[in-house]
């Protein structure tokens, strides 16, 4: 391939995933292991070089990154943006240290918001890469991961934001629960349904269906991928109840893993939203790229 | 010690609670590994001799156990009775298959409800021991531990029953979850009741609310002391909320562990009812020396 002159670096809790660019162009694409594995800054290096190491040569490469290696368990410790403000401010990035000398590496800031206090680190790049490609996008943005994210856009700015940890809580509750048991490998679209209805009219009572899932499959009137399904759309369900403030009305964005973003699409469809799905690894790689101009000019 | 005629066996998930008995006199206790730890029956049964092998002479001990023993997952399933009924039943009992001739062992039926559908093992000996103890009990059940069972009593029947995973979702939250990162491991009484009223008052919204702890740990506004508290008190209290109709207005017995009922019991204070509080230990052995009364008449 044609020399990198800069490498995107979308660094998650679980994932890396690195792209070498030649301006807007992506020559190559290679993944590598998430922050949250990682122990220290030496990790973090060796771990770098693992995944970018044959598109360097012996100059140093400018690498801009978003996410989790920013954080305090991270890389190095990035700063956060106040709201209200744009998602993007390539003059508060941070340095990491490291002994190689081809390694050229900035970390872009992430967001926080006083009161409620919340925090982002990862998504705000990916809502940039959105308004870069949709300027004028006046809406909400709905985030859904391990941490969901929910973010209000207006000219330009990110106005707030709240984090419901639904992602989080259906991998704990199906992988490490007692409802473990009776949770399959696949998918009933019909269950998933079902669970977003009753978690959205039955919120306030989210504690006391859970087990139900359990005691169902014990009583062989539930399939395990009916179980799995349900607990996802309950969990969604009560999660669209606790934000209806932010959809409710509002043009939404969703920015995730394509079968993530449908799950949500679904349950917001259900209740008469028509969201727009976008690919979000695409808007990561769009928002390091915005960075990567705004840095340069 | 004088010899035990027989022994109780309160065998839960996570704990073997044994007693050596003569007739309603405690000889001795001890315990050992609870149900979720053994593969199969091999492994109950030498579990079982490592704890009371010491109270065995040659002759068969007759044993009477409660508890997850009884699972599908257990040594061999018992059966449930159904609601409503009385909470013991020493005639639906089920031997447990042993090699070693000294063992006399039989387990206790757990309780099904069939809709909403339900299940519990264990919980309705303790409800039988409070029974025995008070036997005009006519009020609500709440047995707070991993799962938490409310159960309305009236006229010695258990007529209905329901579980919230709530303590099992607060050891998930705060031992596996990004919210174990401010976890502390002391108590702090006011932000467990700010942490109640928050839970009862938005439990709709209790799925924005978790975040919210490890946002405030990350901006130095909570103490891991407390984030931990809040979030038992936000968890409680959103089970509160779910469980309304079973508390308001009832009379509340809690049965469990003396630090859990504290919690309850400070938590519905708060909702103006004045629970009483019952040692879980004592009414298990109160309910297993009921079917072993009953079952020699």
């Amino acid at each position: 391939m044609s020399s990198p002159d800069w490498i995107a670096l979308d660094w998650g809790s679980t994932n890396l995933r690195a792209h070498a660019m030649q301006g807007t162009t992506i020559l190559a694409e290679a993944s590598g292991p998430g922050a949250a594995s990682l122990p220290d800054a030496m990790a973090f290096e060796f771990a770098l070089l693992g995944v970018v190491g044959d598109w360097l040569s012996d100059a140093a490469m400018p690498m801009l990154a978003c996410g989790m290696v920013g954080s305090r368990q991270g890389w190095i410790e990035a700063p956060y943006l106040p709201t209200p403000s744009a998602p993007l401010d390539p003059s508060a990035m941070v340095r990491a240290p490291a002994r190689d000398p081809r390694i050229d590496l900035r970390i872009l800031p992430g967001m926080r918001q006083a009161s409620p206090a919340d925090v982002m680190r990862g998504e705000e790049t990916q809502i940039a890469g959105l308004l870069a490609l949709h300027p004028d996008f006046d809406g909400v943005v709905a985030l859904p991961g391990t941490h969901n994210k929910w973010a209000r856009i207006s000219a330009g700015e990110v106005v707030g934001f709240q984090t419901a940890m639904t992602g989080e809580l259906f991998q704990l509750l199906s992988t490490q629960s007692v409802l473990r048991h009776g949770m399959g490998e696949g998918w009933d679209e019909a269950a998933f349904e079902a669970g977003v209805t009753e978690g959205r009219r039955d919120a306030e009572r989210l504690m006391a269906r859970l087990f139900t899932l359990r005691a169902e499959g014990l009583a062989g009137e539930l399939s395990p991928d009916a179980a799995r399904s349900r607990l996802s759309g309950l969990l969604i369900g009560a999660e669209l109840a606790a934000m209806r403030g932010w959809w409710l009305g509002q043009d939404v964005a969703l920015i995730g893993a394509p079968t993530l973003t449908a799950r949500y699409a679904a349950a917001l469809a259900l209740q008469g939203n028509e969201a727009r799905q976008h690919d979000g690894g695409a808007m990561s790689l769009a928002g390091l790229t915005k960075a990567r101009t705004e840095d340069r000019s």
